[in-house]
């Protein structure tokens, strides 16, 4: 059925009007905000007002480590919220919003795929309703005023070689990681280095995504830590007075997105922090007016389920007060088979064992995800190429563990292709049978907490952290940080620290190489390997061929 | 009447759904593409199906030079239109987008003020409908793919010390005006010295204000030129391969933002380019798309005739195909009184024959506007404390060389205010009697060009430039470029380059410091005098106050 390419099905949607959409969940027409007649964000004034409603259930989409084959969470999660539709029950789902910056490297990421996507694609790829925009400017706003501060005369006196806030821009442009501002003579400020990180790792996205309202942003954004003065002590925004006015800025920007599946169902996309210098979710204030609206909320984490579905519960469910009713493990085929060994160029032969030996990564993610008291269920993702045998080897696999596997065919059919996932999930999350618990305590010390992470979930003999990553995290105790969650950056490929090690590896270390205090978003950064946050363009960025056809159509962005 | 602040008669506006206002102008809903319930983008397969309309009258509106007591040019353009829809006429009107960094230094720009404003001010002044963004992701794009291309071989042989395409942000940041790029090693480039300027400063700005449509617009990007070779050639966007991805990121942008007016009167608000290293006029497209829809369409250019209206018709008519009408020149009794040696602090006296004095500053614009063929009224822009004798100066002066001056209360009556003007201007553009012509023809020497604006506009004696300039305008006329109109930066407040050299100057000198090529914009920028591209926030910038109150109303901002 699907011989079509994404960008050609998402084309030829039959889109409704977005009020329609909104009607669905019973949204007034007056508090959906529209930009243009296919998105709309939904007004503070009705998110405010539907306080005292019950909350539906919230389903978790999470997956194995990404391999180069692909394994299609977003696809599932909008496939899943669909076949719930499907079946009747009123769902939603929440996703994130795309990151402008790397479509112009490579072709840019769709929001899902097949016949289970979110429209409209162009949109939401490019500037969609500017709210990584508004993040944009409202940090750089901060930037400003701090340099602006040490111009005139440095009331705070602020170390200009420690002044922690970068600056930011959505775009991959390696020339601006590292720079010395404020050159060209007295007029210009202090000359100091400085750099450019890509909008979607400024803790200004962070917040935006963990903010309950406005009053909760603003009071973080006051939090956040821009700098250090002679004496070491931490100055804050709120000491550079730029928390109102990036308040100001983030303000319709705080008001979720509402777009629709090609099946006409409601989408919520917002926010898009990193996945690993940040919790990688969409926002709290998008999920929780969800689930005030539907009866069933389809969400993602970022990466696998060792990072994703692990900061999902530790820091989003965590601080939001939010928890899970079951859990869908997404696998393919494929990833089992590279997971065992197989070279992707063989991916398309036969190879039951391989898939066997592949499992112990769905295996281990199964046992993790269940230890966070929460049903999990396999969503084997359908790939022409499959076998029965090696689907089989799957379903058997996963049973062995007490767990079920579901085979999913929504990429080529829809909806209609995921009824089963759909009534199993559905009856999971009815049952109340969740008893969800975070990892661990607020109380605990925080080098307790990453090493929690790393034994129970990443399977790690030990942590390895030099004496003065304890002792930093040992001020922040005192500090009054103790009792944040941490936030691990690691690789998304590996349950360890080195990205080869694919399938479920025990025994290894993980060395932390640096600590972060994000004190608005609210946690602690614990930096396990190289992390990027400022991308560059490949040889040949997808920029190049990107352009309007003789139709006015996007040609090259997908 | 007027004792309320702008801020809060904006708020108190009684404003009509964005349909509503497009209704009066024959636009249906489906192709006005809505921001909210009052702010839509124009589509441009509508725009693209007025072509074979006739076009409606085309009315400027410029003033004196600017002195600090203000003379309302937008207010006026606002209360003109109110005032033609007010005598049955269909009217529009046509203004500039406020730039976003400035917003967060001084107190923001209301659009208008008084009882003769476009609404919703606070969006205005914010992020509006995103097009700002949008320029600063294509700017930005372009200057990520130069560096891109230097780092991956530079297979153009771009000379490093040679790149002219600076990067942009929408703030005030004097801490980008001059950076160091590329630092910390070989995995981000090539150090080299770079910097930022202001979005409203980008050529990119000028081009999407002058393009036509998508086509022209794209085509104008491509001839950007961005650095130069170690030969010395030119390397243009279009050789970096940017120009696609640009204009994909500015196809919405490029479709002029409808508003209203407090009377509920349609008002495109479209483009903002700086008026100095730029034309300083809003859009192309909003301008011919209003001109399809209504029967007289208001305008306005940046600063004072000699800058703002020269380069209206020099540059923008000369461009699009398009001539004004009629003229208004707007005015006050305080300002002709500052002309006339009076301290702001005494403004409030009194004072005839201080109105008569500075009353030579008026009558120089009014010779000026008619020279382009063009009839000229004077709009006295009344304020409280003028007197009958003070106006009747003015009138009596303006009568002198045979024109007229018209008081205008638009400020405190609204339209009502306003009907006399809106009549003589609707008799005179009714009847035909504007000759329009450019100050000089394609096809004159650069440098004439310059002196023509020069003596016949700014009344100098001479143009001073040094043997390196006249050989750079003779280069670029050997390249091709000598049919280019010349944009020229000086400063707003004098006709001559001595900003404090009010009344109506001769025998001065045009310093030319620096001449600078706008290729895809297509004009020749001519700097006399210190231009700033980057501005700086004062010591207590606005943002510290501007913040959401209680009841969620942003406070500060104006």
């Amino acid at each position: 059925m699907a011989h079509k390419s994404d960008i050609e099905i998402a084309r030829e949607a039959n889109k409704k009007p977005i009020q329609e959409i909104g009607g669905k969940l019973g949204i007034p027409n007056e508090s959906l905000l529209p930009y243009g007649h296919d998105k709309a964000k939904v007004s503070a004034e009705f998110i405010a007002a539907q306080k005292g409603r019950n909350d539906g259930k919230l389903i978790l989409v999470t997956a194995i480590n990404p391999t180069p084959a692909g394994e299609g969470k977003t696809t599932t999660t909008v496939g899943l919220g669909d076949g719930l539709n499907r079946i009747g029950r009123k769902a939603a789902i929440c996703i994130r919003e795309a990151s402008l910056g790397p479509c112009f490297g490579m072709k840019g990421g769709a929001a899902g795929g097949g016949y289970a996507q979110v429209v409209p694609m162009e949109d939401m790829n490019l500037h969609f309703t500017g709210d990584f925009h508004a993040i944009t400017s409202a940090h750089n706003l901060l930037s400003a005023m701090i340099d602006n501060h040490i111009y005139w005369g440095n009331a705070e006196d602020i170390d200009i070689r420690r002044v922690t806030w970068r600056r930011v821009m959505d775009m991959n442009d390696r020339a601006l990681r590292e720079i010395v501002c404020s050159l060209g003579g007295v007029a210009n400020g202090f000359p100091r280095e400085a750099g450019f990180d890509i909008t979607v790792a400024s803790e200004v996205m962070a917040i935006l995504c963990l903010a309950n309202d406005l009053e909760d942003l603003e009071k973080r954004l006051g939090d956040i830590i821009v700098a250090y003065r002679r004496d070491r002590s931490p100055v804050t925004c709120r000491d550079i007075k730029a928390d109102g006015a990036m308040a100001v800025l983030l303000k319709d920007a705080m008001q979720p997105n509402l777009v629709q599946t090609l099946e006409n169902n409601p989408a919520f996309v917002h926010g898009g922090p990193f996945a690993n210098i940040a919790h990688g979710c969409n926002s709290v204030v998008a999920t929780k007016t969800a689930l005030k609206l539907a009866d069933y909320v389809v969400t993602e984490a970022g990466f696998g389920a060792d990072l994703g579905a692990e900061k999902f519960m530790d820091i989003k469910c965590r601080k939001a007060g939010i928890a899970p009713d079951a859990v869908v493990i997404v696998a393919t085929v494929r990833a089992m088979k590279m997971n065992g060994g197989v070279k992707k160029e063989d991916l398309g032969t036969e190879d039951v064992e391989a898939v066997q030996r592949g499992c112990a990564n769905l295996g281990r993610h199964i046992e993790n995800v269940k230890s966070f008291g929460v049903p999990a269920v396999v969503a084997i993702n359908h790939f022409v190429t499959d076998t029965d045998a090696e689907i089989a080897a799957v379903k058997d696999y996963v049973a062995s563990l007490g767990s079920e596997a579901v085979l999913c065919k929504h990429w080529a059919q829809g909806s209609e292709g995921i009824t089963e996932l759909a009534e199993r999930i559905a009856e999971i999350a009815d049952s109340g049978m969740a008893q969800f618990s975070t990892l661990y305590p607020d109380d605990m010390p925080l080098f307790e907490k990453i090493e929690t992470i790393a034994k129970r979930i990443y399977r790690a003999d030990e942590v390895l952290a030099d004496k003065k990553i304890r002792d930093q995290l040992r001020q922040w105790e005192d500090a009054g940080f103790g009792d944040l969650p941490v936030c691990m950056a690691k690789t998304q490929y590996s349950f360890s620290t080195d990205p080869n090690l694919r399938g479920a590896p025990t025994g290894h270390s993980v060395p932390v190489r640096e600590v972060r205090l994000s004190a608005g978003a609210g946690f602690i950064v614990v930096i396990c390997g190289q992390i990027m946050t400022m991308p560059g363009l490949p040889k040949t960025p997808s920029a190049e061929a990107i352009r309007l056809n003789d139709d006015g159509l996007i040609e090259g962005l997908f």
